[in-house]
């Protein structure tokens, strides 16, 4: 069906297009009878606004476009909501695309959102995203773009939403020596990626406060899957001897640690104490329920999202590199509750 | 920054924009050095395509419009991964709002889609979505629209991708007696909304299949939270003499059914047996593990995106109340192992 437009609106009343056009748009020039008879005859007609026109005056879309890896996970998917939110109550669309970790997906989406003038970009990058010329020239090319969760180190002109991950690893790693650990296991993943790098560097300085030795035969590298979570299990009951702690670098590999130990007896907190990090719906469920670092994914959204709509109204406050950091939140729970 | 025009382009070369165009869309009508030339004074500028001016001309936008309740919950996480999954294949962007389940929010959203002339809407709609006069009016300007799970019933002209939920009421219905449940209790939300009404309906089937009376007294009535779980799970142990089976409408009630029962010594599933509906992540992890009924949202997702683009190559199938009826997956774990 073909849509309505103004200039059907003005051949059917007989009058002017620049006189349908500033009735449409509750101009004072036009007279409140003329309003109503053009309001009365758009609905009629069915017509409706189109953006598309103002959007390509200004050069630009009132859209904000989103990257994240993967829409379906949960972090993401909270991120997600906390940036409708606020985009919402600006009037902004938003434009949601998945790298699936993949860097050449995410050059092209890039490329497609410059070309689709979006005014603004919010990203959480691969895990591939090593070369970030992509990134670089949306800048360059005046697109604002603010990195929440996972960024480029060191890029100028962006704004940043980070967890405070070191923060995070400490607060874990100290609870379970205030619990009585002595001997406490670190799983995570390849250390060259941020987020662990930085968890792992909680974890060491949390040691050190307490003056137990930090030996790097207790940190595990793995992609801290459930499966990996079970292996890595076995491996500590069979290779390291009185571990009593675990400090798992996210949920899901804290789980699978719990199901292989649950399995061969071992109790959960009384002989081993584990904490995971990321709050995952799942760890609430799991028992004992997982005591785990709490990222509130929507907050950050939301934050990440008023970042970019305070460029907008206020200029060149980006371009100083601005960085929020997060306090995650420490969640106690059964399974690190001893004594 | 001010983004690079074609005209600059034109003008740093010394030729004609219309030609700089031409060469920019890969014309026969420009000579190959030429093309090269504009190729790399453009890439030296930081020119990027436009595609304002291109959808303005075709009047529309290369977008899809997603509407869902809630874009966190984790069926409606994977629905928007399975549509962004084949919408970026096809080289449609994907706007997603979020109704919070609120029938104002829902009407502004799709006003606004219309607006930006979007190619066609996905949408979810929102338990407060009675009066549908919003959704009617966008089929009849010409804006194809999808229903995914949540439809509303009757309305012609539109694609809808369902679940179909009698099955699934049925089959996990259907289990529990096999299990040598008599007497089953459901737990349910009210029945004026169709995917609630449709799982009562294959409760009841299957109850009738084995010869079982039905008893409405059985039917407990809900919001189907994990608090509305606890306290059904206290009245059920309560009131109700015999239960040895609950078939919860959704998984999160049966999760706070099983909290409640496990906290008064009840075993799952000798003394109860119990089965929910959506197989959210946590459903696999709680112990024991609940037997539930797989929603696979991603695959529905990718059939309600498919339905609009193939509406857009082939033209008139959506007209035809096109209805693809997804069979859902009982998925059999520890809570209903009997015997």
């Amino acid at each position: 069906m073909k849509k309505t437009t103004i200039h059907e609106i003005a051949k059917a009343l007989n009058i002017d297009s620049s006189t349908v056009s500033r009735a449409l748009n509750d101009s004072d020039r036009v007279k409140a009878k003329t309003k109503k008879r053009v309001m009365d005859k758009a609905n009629e007609l069915g017509y409706t606004r189109n953006m598309l026109a103002s959007n390509l005056r200004r050069n630009r879309s009132n859209t904000i476009g989103v990257v994240v890896p993967r829409i379906s996970r949960y972090f993401f998917s909270s991120t997600i909501a906390g940036i409708e939110e606020m985009a919402y109550q600006a009037g902004y669309n938003v434009i949601i695309c998945q790298s699936l970790e993949e860097v050449d997906r995410e050059r092209k989406i890039i490329s497609n959102l410059m070309a689709n003038r979006v005014d603004g970009i919010l990203i959480s990058v691969s895990m591939e995203t090593q070369d970030h010329s992509h990134l670089t020239a949306c800048v360059e090319n005046g697109t604002p773009l603010v990195f929440f969760d996972r960024h480029v180190a060191g890029m100028k002109h962006t704004g940043k939403v980070l967890i405070d991950d070191v923060r995070g690893g400490f607060e874990a790693t100290e609870h379970l020596i205030q619990k009585g650990c002595q001997k406490i296991v670190h799983l995570t993943a390849p250390l060259d990626v941020e987020i662990y790098k930085n968890r792992h560097e909680g974890y060491r300085q949390a040691l050190e406060k307490y003056n137990l030795d930090y030996d790097k035969n207790l940190v595990l590298v793995s992609k801290l899957s459930k499966a990996d979570g079970n292996r890595l299990a076995a491996k500590i009951l069979k290779e390291l001897d009185g571990v009593d702690g675990i400090f798992s670098a996210n949920d899901l590999a804290a789980i699978g640690v719990m199901d292989y130990l649950k399995s061969t007896g071992v109790k959960i907190p009384e002989d081993i104490a584990i904490a995971g990090f990321s709050n995952e719906p799942t760890s609430a469920v799991i028992e004992p329920s997982l005591t785990t670092v709490d990222q509130s994914g929507e907050e950050i959204g939301r934050l990440a999202c008023n970042l970019l709509l305070d460029y907008f109204e206020n200029g060149n406050t980006l371009v100083n590199d601005r960085t929020i950091m997060v306090q995650p939140k420490l969640i106690v729970r059964d399974s690190t509750k001893r004594k």
